[in-house]
Order: C-alpha cells, then sequence, then structure tokens
C-alpha cells in the first residue's frame, strides 16, 4: 500500500499533465477528466498484502474538498489484506466477485457484488478475496491534509482468515 | 435529486436497522455491511433531470471523517442532469456505457467506462448518456455538514447537449 500512497501523491502531476500547462492556473473553473487506460495499476506489495493483489489508482484526495482517494483493487483467490486501520475510515463497495472481510471484534463476513461496506476510523479490519474466487472493490479511503491514510499491521493468519478465532 | 438527497437521509437510519439497535452503541468498533439489494432504486425527477434516469443509493455522507455520499445512476440514451454545482465537488466514474458531460468553460466530452471526472466546488456542470447508448456512474458527492451536497438550474438544452454554444 506504500506504493499506493506514492500514486496518490504522483496522479495531480499526472492530472496536471492531461488538462496542459496552459490551463494550469484556471483548473478550478472546469471539469478535470482522466481518461481509461492512463494510470498504470500498481502489484499489492508483500509487505501489506498476503496473495496477488492489483491496485488500479483512480483519483487523489483532493483536501478539504474531497479527502478521499480512490482505486479499484483486485484480489486473486484467497489473496487478502494485512491487518490495518484508516485514520478517517473507508468505504468499500464489491464490484465483482465474492470475497471476505473481518474485524477486530471477530466477525468473518462473505461480501458480494453491490454490497457496501463501511469501516469506521480506527476500527482493525482485513479484506480480500474468498478461497476459491477472486473479488474487486472499489476501496475510497479518507485521508488526513498530511496524506496519511492507512496504518499497516501483521498479516491476516490462515486462522483468521477462515474464521477461526 | 430531491428525492436522492432525501434517501441519503434515510440511509443512515436503515443501516442502524441492518446493524441493530442491540449495538447500535458499539457501532464505531465494528464494519457496516449494507447488502446488495436493500436499498430501492429511486427514479430521478423530472425537476432535475431530462429524460429516465434511475439512482441506486450506495452510502451518506458521515460527518467529517466521510464527507461524501455514494450512488450509481444510470442515464437511458438522451438523459442528462440539468445544470448544477456542488459545494465541495463532485468525483464520477464511468461504469458502463458512453455518456457525455460539459461544463461552464463550454466543453463538451464524451466519456466512457474507466473515465474518471472531477467537478471542483461551485464548477457549473452537466453529465449524461450519449444520444444512442446508456451510461451508468458512480457519484461520490461532497457533502456539507447541514447535508447539502447539490444546486441544481436550468435544463441542458438540445443545443448544449448536442455541442452548439
Amino acid at each position: 500500500m506504500k506504493v499506493f500512497i506514492v500514486m496518490m501523491f504522483l496522479l495531480p502531476a499526472a492530472m496536471n499533465c492531461y488538462e496542459g500547462q496552459a490551463i494550469a492556473s484556471e483548473r478550478k473553473q472546469s471539469q478535470t477528466i482522466t481518461k481509461a487506460g492512463t494510470q498504470p495499476s500498481v502489484r499489492g506489495s508483500d509487505k501489506f498484502f498476503t496473495g496477488n493483489v492489483r491496485i488500479e489508482p483512480l483519483f487523489s484526495a483532493k483536501g478539504t474538498d474531497a479527502p478521499f482517494g480512490g482505486a479499484y483493487v483486485t484480489f486473486e483467490p484467497g489473496a487478502r489484506t494485512f491487518w490495518h486501520t484508516h485514520p478517517t475510515g473507508q468505504q468499500l463497495l464489491v464490484v465483482s466477485g465474492v470475497g471476505r472481510t473481518g474485524d477486530q471484534t471477530g466477525t468473518l463476513e462473505e461480501v458480494r457484488v453491490g454490497d457496501v461496506l463501511w469501516c469506521p476510523p480506527g476500527v482493525k479490519h482485513w479484506h480480500g478475496a474468498a478461497p476459491a474466487t477472486a473479488m474487486t472493490h472499489l476501496a475510497l479511503t479518507g485521508t488526513l491534509p498530511d496524506g496519511k491514510n492507512v496504518e499497516w499491521m501483521e498479516p491476516v493468519t490462515d486462522e483468521q482468515y477462515n474464521g477461526k478465532r
């Protein structure tokens, strides 16, 4: 996810390129469109994910106006995040496949296309694919003014992933 | 969109039902999952939209932690919003089809699956389907503490929709 955070900082620069420097001073007067295929996917680091994970950055947080970044994250079967918290919370929208999520209360929930997940600030959680099927979610992650949006912790064990506390 | 705003206020109540009142006092200690199929679609009002528009509410803004609401919006061919602004901006992610968008600078842009659109605070814009194809986008709309997230204006004329200024 460190790579992901770096991408979030690079994104505004990329968007400036798209707009063209000539109109940079007018950017607050017009929309910005970032076309599909212009932002490379990033492999999820094995420091923060178990298994194969692909991150597709979409947009970065924009100060106090829109203090959240967005990315599609695809987990191959069995893949999942490490345990982590978000300082101002995270919304997840499942957009394909079937996955699993758990939190600090010991829950283990199946999530499917169309499910909407809210993780409040500071709640320790994890999310990923089901054992035999991939899962993609849109992650909308609250971002502090200093750019911080996640605190990474230890891996989710196979026992935790399979629902044994 | 007035209906949409009403839904955004009803959503927290619906989520309380999902969690169950018994754990309401603990809600900040655990995740909340809103299952697909539990939040009815809403028809876009003809006071704010031209043509057939369907809104699928996903989640409401959550104070200063996550001050934005989310909904899928589907526009049938030729359908579009009226002109409007957002007090703290709006992110749009095109998730299916081909559409059009314009802003106060007189632009007319085609948008396709995977395109990401950012409308800054106060910029007058519109968005909708292409003339012959439907378009669905995820709308992530910044919301003020008082719940306000949009200021509606006049309809987009056929001339504006077709790119004649």
